[in-house]
């Protein structure tokens, strides 16, 4: 069992990864897809009049500020175009995959933080009527029913709350509890670089591997988005995850490269 | 088993919608709900600059062009925003609602007719790179082992090709192929009218009652959208559905109001 993570950003080539999903289903491997949103969100916003707005946190993370107008339009992107677009991509190479976000299903559970602590100018405030969270339970029962059947899920980055609302999640994170859940040999996080950069953006300083005993240390080469897929990577070692590959979603064969031991190989 | 279409036009009142299909689920009814997505994608097309266009054939039928632009706002609102917060509004109920479009699994399946021939000013031409289809095929087993666990399978109005494009399909015919594959009791075609009315849009002039050997005939009276679900009540009965209902979804308890007889009754 491999959890696949496809990232929201440019450049990865989605015609190589589809092919590649096909040719790992053919092999008999059962997969789970998980994928991003980012761009096509941020430009959704854009054009509806709503863009985006990132928050930073004291810690110094960054996350998107979800309103509830931010809530719809995240959906219609990650729910409607990129979901099924994926879904339908899948299809035509004789791939049964079945699209789903958290939501479906109770598929990812999380509580709500609809207050949040940012930095901004450099002072801290809250901001409340945030539609994020973090994914804490996965229904491993409808995805194993799934599974069971040969279906591929292709899962949305939403969770739904204790209280039913639906929420905005880090993809990677949630990639790392499906992986924990199932019970998953690996999780391969792909990216629009190499791997893990020791002095991002210099491709030629890749970190070929990381001891599990030491990615916790490794967050402080991690970039922006990227502080996200290490912190995730951590979780879903911590969770009985064999191995956790960053690799570059912009190459052919980039699942089979990954497996390989292209990237930044973590175990 | 009961299936319940939820119209896509304005006025129909989810509130009350969702809290009889939750009702229902308490009752141990089986249930599968399908929705329209109409307005919703009118609207957004609007926002986008890219106002839908509705064509008319040489039989004098109007039907909406799905360009490839169109189809990915069609799916941004049906898959996206309507399904996944329809499957919210349920959830918060304690429905444990799964959203699906016909794409996912291959749910729903059916030719696309990528030509159609159009009249514009009088000319007869022909449309190409339409996406559009209508249900032929029905995943009954994928929602079969969905029903057995208690989840409500709720389903956007789109279907896959024989060749895996997804195409837009007529929700309330797609709804009749579900009724007639799960081998449906009752479909229920909630509408933001009291039913089939003989002087449209005189709501006094309900048909509250129609011979299944009759309903064919009926279609004389269907004005606009309502030849579409005379067309899928038709489609049903022929299917083995004992009873269809076109029913008010503007009122409380839209769906057991339903089954109690009122709005117009096929059977």
């Amino acid at each position: 069992m491999i959890v696949i993570k496809i990232g929201g950003s440019s450049g990865i080539n989605l015609d190589h990864v589809a092919a590649d999903i096909a040719a790992l289903a053919k092999e008999g491997q059962q997969v789970v897809v998980m994928h991003g949103a980012g761009n096509e969100a941020n430009a959704l916003g854009e054009k509806l009049g709503h863009p985006a707005k990132h928050v930073t946190s004291p810690q110094g993370y960054t996350s998107r500020y979800t309103d509830r107008a931010t809530l719809e339009i995240y959906v219609m992107a990650a729910c409607g175009k990129i979901n099924t677009f994926l879904v339908e991509r899948l299809q035509k190479l004789g791939v049964n995959a079945i699209g789903l976000s958290g939501v479906d299903g109770r598929l990812l559970e999380g509580a709500r933080k609809d207050a949040i602590r940012i930095v901004e100018n450099g002072r801290q405030r809250i901001l409340r009527d945030d539609y994020t969270g973090r994914v804490e339970k996965v229904n491993a029962e409808l995805l194993g029913v799934l599974l069971e059947r040969r279906y591929v899920p292709v899962v949305a980055p939403l969770a739904i709350s204790y209280q039913g609302d639906a929420i905005n999640v880090d993809g990677d994170r949630a990639a790392a509890m499906i992986a924990g859940a199932l019970g998953a040999e690996q999780l391969i996080i792909l990216t629009n670089v190499p791997g893990l950069l020791r002095a991002f953006p210099d491709e030629s300083s890749l970190i070929a591997h990381i001891d599990k005993q030491h990615v916790e240390a490794s967050i402080d080469f991690a970039e922006g988005r990227m502080k996200k897929k290490v912190l995730g990577a951590t979780e879903a070692l911590a969770l009985g995850v064999r191995q956790v590959v960053f690799a570059d979603g912009r190459v052919e064969q980039p699942i089979h490269r990954a497996l390989d031991g292209n990237g930044t190989v973590i175990d």
